[in-house]
């Protein structure tokens, strides 16, 4: 029962593979092969029992049968071990006794989904690495290329299209040292047996624990059953780097409406409408960006889990951190590939300063106004100026160096380049400069 | 690339069938051939076009390309409709130019989505009616079972199970007619074309709307592109059924505590505790309860459309609602299992009002000795006997009846039964016929 | 310690005093002297108690110490309570001890509540009937204003400005309608006493709750404790509802972008910027907007309510309702204004199309085309005069006219006017119309 | 307007203040000194004004009107900063003029939720200390005290108390260390002007912001005005430690039912049931629990900021940010009070293990029968005992013991104590001292 539709959006091939079936009865098999091994080494199973576990595959395992086996028992795990016990059984009747010998059933669940999620944020890391590159170099790129600052989607003083990239940049460079580090946390050996103390194992269990984090190179934990805060807080960090991902896109969305036209992502049809370029990789970024703020809070809400195994908590969880992930891998995917190929009109960028007709300069002249005439005066010629400039006759400057209070008090060099962008710049570049610097450690 | 294991306790065999790849192809081709046989009756295509189309199958559309498609045009509706024209080229090629006139990519996926939701929704009405009436059956079967009232999860005085059972039935058919009523406004056609107004059709426009309605028995509706308030609607009403089956399950979980015995689901192993039954059915609607929030919140996040078709709002959606719905029906069918087979200790119920050794009745007693004594003087007689019963030599009811001002001021007969729980019911079963009454509306 | 900065875009005045202290005091004392009415009116308690519980304030009441108390009790009911018993006894010890009598502390603040919102419904109401007004208003006055449609934030062929705000009007509507539907439901008395049965007022409790309920002019409810539902569709249906408003101010905000500028808000000044005009109501709007999917996951979240009082569940409802209640408000009232004074600049619209070159009639040349020429023909001539258009040189239409297959195939007259905005309207003004009476329904 | 009803469960008294508007006054005030001072300190504007500003106080500040200015200007800046300079002028009206010079509206607002922040997150981390020793205290004194394990809500194995709270510590001090970072990341200086380039400061811009952070004692950054990473990384650790408070307290209000009793909180009155001691602390916690993830959701949602400023995003983050934070107080406050003085009952803690007779020992009874009898045969035995112990004549042991095939297997000296509790607890003590150690890093 595949959705490529539903999900065609949400998530990624490669992704998709990562959370298949296959994938996940992989790495529950690893566990309990895992498992095994540590467990013989120990002296707590027999060596036979090794071999025969270990010979076994997810080939012969049905995913549909063990997904529907988890509405009668509330797990996957229950199904799962038992499917494997019966392949083992077929080879050797004995050992099949000591699969998934003192473990309990959240036990391989988790651990099956630390596996998991180690792939997953492998890839995802690979896609960061790409969509910074492209970003660091239309950064650089255009550190000298001059557009409006729009607050309040209204026009405000320049900026350079490099110091916007640059705050791009380090936004998801932080974003995605949240998303590492606290993966790093949140992928860990789950084994704690029934209650969490492994006292099936006997005096011997504290030993098998560290073998079996290194047979699956995971790091060890204290057995962590309900207590999902780690977990919780790769979930969140995913959804602060997806938060990012939508601003930018949002962005960029926004500058390649047709009025504005300033950039362009490749690629975009439409199905009625031949003449159409759309933002079709903005699109999938802000809708992850949708999702993701609900997907966080579905995950919090689940962390409230009772005593030493919830009923209903932890069940919760892994549709939500498999669509988060994937989504999170679906945006940036669509943002990398965006970033690598944008197009920048630059003339476009410096038109639609022109378009202001200078007035953006207002806050510029203020400054040079305020302390030889005042406040009140300075803003009672201001406003002459721009009221000048809105009739669209002439620009803010010209209208500003016709009023003579204001020649007598603004050095004529300023005032011939008081609406010259390439003046009013401030620290763009050293900003510029800062955020990628900071990025880059 | 199915995800079985992920979507265990997520989704039901059923309702992945309707959210499946396949489901939503014929969804989508159900679209097109009516669209075709519409704007043939008005003359807009060729008659033999809609033959050419309506003999199409979805056997030969590649879902997994379609999807892949979307990442590029950002959504499913162009792959499909040119995969479609292919498939109808093969046999006829100059009517796959007809395939499609006039609609836009959001018409097909819109209506298709509206098509698998009245598919959905049957089936979550028919699991409705299955749980409603064994709800109803607990509840009259249980009228007079008597069990401890509980609040902040500490004993009050008592209640009937039949009530409890009552109060759930209630609340459930008012979610669920919320439900059913924002499914009703929600499944609609959506059919405006590239802006909304059926330009392309011309003057006909108007006249293919009713018709292509009426070949998908789907009610018209003015184009909705970016009015998604009748969907949202329809999530929410899932979420807040899934938040009362959430509460049932609660309550059912509590009450299987093996501290509090009173009732059993059926079923339930585990895979390291052979002496367990878990109470899987209440883990698996609140693993529901948990996850609906958050979709009920992503889905609202995603309706600020922009102008006549969103960038990533509408692009959020299909996964939400498919996995909202998923969600409702899985937590209905367990719940719907449990509820059909669920045991009821009453004697356990006696028991648990017993063990509080009637100080539950301490409310009662002052409603007799406020007037009398005043509340002061009241509260300070009723102490005492609490003060005796906690201790736990004598119930509540007998150290209130060793106090002379006690036995002066209730009538003995009253005294004497003070903490039969029979005498302390109040409008218990009143309120237990009027709830089923009136949810029976 | 008021918080009128933190609030500043979160409420309105009118609204931060429905769900002030002394609002809640007035409505809890409210309740309880109603009570007081109807139980001594079937004779439960002494005629004289009314009297004194009735001449009661809230001046006495201290609303911090009564905050203050619910920290170690879990409700402000009972530090309410005492506080007014401590004032009747002040004048009557005796009728002191009536307080309250039978009614446990979730009776008098869900009533209270309830209470709370019928005010604050009656608010939204007034302010959704201006905006209504307002919208409406400007629909008729630009039926026939042309615009761009947009989707995907790209141009898209012409819609109407009126069509737009119809849409805005209907969507808006039904919102309302909910919310209103949702509230009559939501809106009603609480009334169970300890445990829901009204056991404490013995065989007369049946006959208090009509009295009561009318005495507070709501309607009868069998006790509904921990059975949230009513009130929960009512916060999602104030979430829809406020989702829609965000959808109008996007459009706003969007269409008021320097580089559009087709419409404008009225206000809007700037800290540092003295030239710019802020979509100031826009983004109050939208703050909302962003709040609301939120508190519904918050409100929905807390429902799953244990037995028949929760712990925690109960407690987490009214920060919710009163936020989300308050910010739906504000939104209102922000769009309200903006709504009735928005400026129009129907030539910007005209410009604006004019920008395209004719390009977004691509659509309607192929519908022409198609027929006579089969699509792939076709869409290499519109292609060509796509390109023509694009280099700026002359437009679409007279592109088009200037290919002999075309000038063959369509109608001298249709071709000349291919790209008159006027002639491809579509159903545009239909669909205002069906819009407008369908929401006035 | 105050609203301490309305909030009552959702602040404490403190936080209440913290987030005031005579709090956020000061802060916004003391940002506007300490950037006149540092502006006069490189020369940007006259030093007299230092003065003049710096003299200023907030008593004449009218924050109900500020707050009701934020709703034609979409914030609260431009009143409070034409509110400051009149305040200025009435001392000097030159130095009125250079109030806020080159500082944009989001420069104070975000400075000054920094500064509240700062001042909220020590009382935070206060409450976090008196919580983390009160519950090592309890841990350290319950490190031998066996109960119960149980997962989803049924027997399991024994655990110890201490381990409990152990892992209770583990993760609060994990979740502590989240927001302890991030607000580290979060709480920083604002300072970028209009477009977020200092620009209208001309060359001395990137002087004044080092001078400016040093005054205010916070940490220097690039201006950050529409990349909110850092604060909702900070949002999400409050959302992940709440989530952990709740567990907690979910784990002490289900040990508190009354068929439970293993421990109680202090306090919990009841305003209709003079027997009750209820849950009120778990049920503040559980309150703020259902609370913050839809929080936190509502601050990713307005993440998604246009370019250099916001309309909507930015303006909708001050309510939540507030809320979150003093719900997290609120938690943390009644949670340290009820675990200073939780009374533990660990008679009744034994007497929960005794009522399952034995049964949960059935786990380790198949460890020693497992390799010498083969699984199958191993369940057969055990499940005989089962129904034997079910039956409630003897205990799981003692019918185990009664099984000549047993008896032949298992050491009898084993046999003997197989449901001795102290027998069966593996790890615990080993994992608890591991978990506080942990937890002290």
């Amino acid at each position: 029962m595949s959705s490529h539709l539903i999900d065609s959006l949400a998530t990624t091939t490669e992704l998709a593979d990562v959370f298949s079936d296959r994938s996940l009865l992989q790495a529950m098999l690893d566990f309990e092969i895992a498992l095994a091994q540590a467990e013989a080494a120990v002296g707590l199973i027999p060596r036979d029992a090794v071999a025969a576990i270990a010979s076994s595959t997810i080939d012969g395992l049905d995913a549909v049968e063990i997904g529907r086996s988890a509405r009668s028992t509330g797990t996957v795990s229950i199904g799962f071990v038992t499917a494997l016990a019966t392949q083992v059984r077929s080879r050797d009747s004995k050992s099949a006794d000591f699969v998934h010998f003192g473990a309990t059933s959240q036990d391989v669940a988790d651990t099956a989904m630390a596996l998991t999620l180690r792939r997953a944020v492998a890839i995802l890391a690979a896609e960061h690495a790409r969509l910074d590159g492209a970003l660091r170099r239309l950064s650089d790129a255009h550190a000298r290329t001059i557009m409006l600052g729009r607050t309040l989607l209204q026009p405000a003083p320049p900026v350079t299209f490099g110091l916007k990239v640059a705050g791009w940049v380090a936004a998801l460079s932080r974003g995605w040292r949240g998303v590492d580090a606290a993966a790093a946390d949140a992928i860990a050996l789950q084994f704690g047996g029934a209650a969490g103390t492994l006292a099936a194992l006997g005096e011997r269990g504290p030993q098998v624990a560290p073998l079996l984090a290194r047979n699956l190179g995971l790091p060890e934990a204290v057995p962590w059953h309900t207590q999902r805060d780690r977990l919780a807080a790769f979930v969140c960090a995913s959804g602060v780097y997806v938060a990012t991902l939508g601003k930018v896109a949002r962005d960029v969305s926004l500058l390649m409406q047709h009025e504005v036209a300033e950039v362009a992502e490749p690629g975009g049809g439409s199905s009625a409408m031949p003449h159409k370029r759309n933002p079709a990789a903005s699109a999938i970024v802000l809708a992850a960006a949708n999702r993701t703020p609900g997907l966080v809070a579905a995950f919090l809400a689940g962390m409230v889990q009772e005593h030493e195994r919830s009923a209903g908590g932890w069940h919760a969880e892994w549709p939500t951190v498999a669509h988060i992930v994937q989504a999170t891998g679906s945006a940036l995917a669509a943002l990398a590939d965006a970033a690598s190929d944008l197009s920048v009109d630059v003339k476009q960028m410096r038109a639609n300063i022109d378009l202001t007709n200078g007035t953006i300069f207002a806050e510029r002249a203020m400054a040079f106004l305020l302390a030889p005439l005042g406040k009140k005066k300075a803003e009672g010629l201001i406003g002459e100026a721009l009221a000048e400039a809105r009739k669209g006759s002439m620009t803010f400057g010209a209208a500003l160096s016709a009023i003579p209070e204001v020649v007598r008090v603004i050095d004529s060099d300023v005032l011939r380049r008081i609406d010259v962008p390439e003046d009013y710049l401030g620290a763009a570049e050293l900003f510029r400069a800062q955020l990628l610097d900071e990025a880059r450690r």
